[in-house]
């Protein structure tokens, strides 16, 4: 579901292009499976995609970025596999080049370390802190994004993460569901801390890829076509707190992975 | 993995029975999916269950009785087959005869109406309010049992659920993450309403078949075995919280389906 954050990112940034948009509904949430079992579903993922005939596939899934670009790279080459966590660790460290770096994500991600991989890749020695949240999953989900469920929420997880000496000065945001509580994080991390949305920096990466390519299409839109293995309905009833604008239930197709 | 309060309730009254459980890590949560695909599931669950040489399967999830168990049923024959709805809904009915009877569950359960069939069929005309409290799993994941959190939710989801009138005399945790929350929801619930735990009514269901077909063993037991889709050992660690004791890792073993 958090992918459609990404998605909304690349539909501002690139009004040309024309997007299919697959979500795993079936076997959600990612952020608390292995890299393994995460590795092998976006593989599907990716295969159900490709007969779209598609020029790019974004990875909009932090916990898959981590997980499985370099599988989906090998599978797909000469394809243009773009995950979200190199523009992410770029961007946090063009926000905060002093740091300290912190990283709110989902258990997965936090597991695996990609974050701290890629910001120290940019930036070695940089010190980076990082905190699982997964109520915030939950809490975007169900669209909770203010009041005083979020706010102690948030006070949970962020107090402790930038108590640590020195202050972070960056906060990424290491999952595409975190975005709809943006506004939330934003108040309890304080003025200080830079967030970092990495659907933007995504979407920035994409188009000069595209760019680089020839390939970028600056009109001939079409409408986005949606892919959901499981409850369609409920796909675009839920995906409109993400997309940011309703989904019409009938451009959603169920598919067997 | 909320299935493991089950099992935990099914231990303390069969202390001389063997215990074999499948926690399907690498799919859950079953309650945002739709019927079909958890009835999928809970059959290849079953199938792998069956090479234990199991004598009766116990369905420990709410969402997988309402969906699965005829099919289960059908496809186990003469295996006995015992879901967590029916012997819910009969333990509500005693305790408010009079009703009304208030459930909370997850979303699926509450869409497909089980708990208002199977209530209805013991005690027809029976008023039931239902509520889908999704927030309460991820909480109970992150074994936010109590405090201000667990509260605000708890208030969030009942306090309307409550007020519905007249008062409704029960409340049916319909998910088997719930009774991980029961002590802050009887608190927001208040004194007068019954608490009705399926884990301990299946429990009991489950003595009752045992001892119809002879099948009861009332002394050596083996340690429970465990099986998991993914990450076991995440499942031995979270599983604590469920099953209020430790899974020792060494016991978990990864199946796939």
């Amino acid at each position: 579901m958090g992918g459609l954050t990404v998605m909304r990112a690349l539909k501002a940034r690139l009004p040309g292009e024309s997007f299919v948009y697959l979500g795993d509904t079936a076997r959600l949430p990612y952020g608390t499976k292995s890299a393994d079992t995460v590795t092998r579903y976006a593989v599907q993922a990716s295969a159900a995609l490709m007969q779209h005939d598609i020029k790019l596939l974004v990875v909009a899934c932090n916990t898959a970025s981590a997980a499985a670009v370099p599988a989906l790279i090998a599978t797909l080459a000469p394809l243009p596999v773009v995950g979200v966590i190199e523009p992410g660790a770029q961007a946090a460290v063009a926000a905060a080049p002093d740091g300290p770096i912190a990283v709110i994500a989902t258990e997965g991600t936090v597991k695996g370390g990609a974050y701290v991989r890629a910001i120290q890749a940019v930036a070695p020695h940089m010190p980076v802190v990082q905190q699982a949240c997964p109520l915030f999953v939950a809490l975007a989900e169900e669209g909770l994004r203010d009041g005083p469920i979020a706010e102690l929420a948030a006070q949970r997880y962020l107090n402790p993460l930038l108590a640590t000496m020195p202050r972070p000065r960056a906060l990424v945001l290491g999952c595409t569901h975190f975005p709809v509580l943006k506004d939330t994080i934003a108040q309890v991390a304080g003025a200080d801390v830079v967030l970092v949305d990495s659907a933007e920096t995504t979407a920035a990466a994409v188009e000069r890829i595209l760019q680089d390519s020839k390939l970028l299409n600056s009109q001939g839109a079409r409408p986005a076509r949606f892919l959901a293995t499981d409850a369609p309905g409920r796909f675009a009833h839920l995906g409109e707190i993400f997309l940011g604008e309703p989904i019409d239930p009938g451009a959603v197709t169920l598919v067997d992975l």
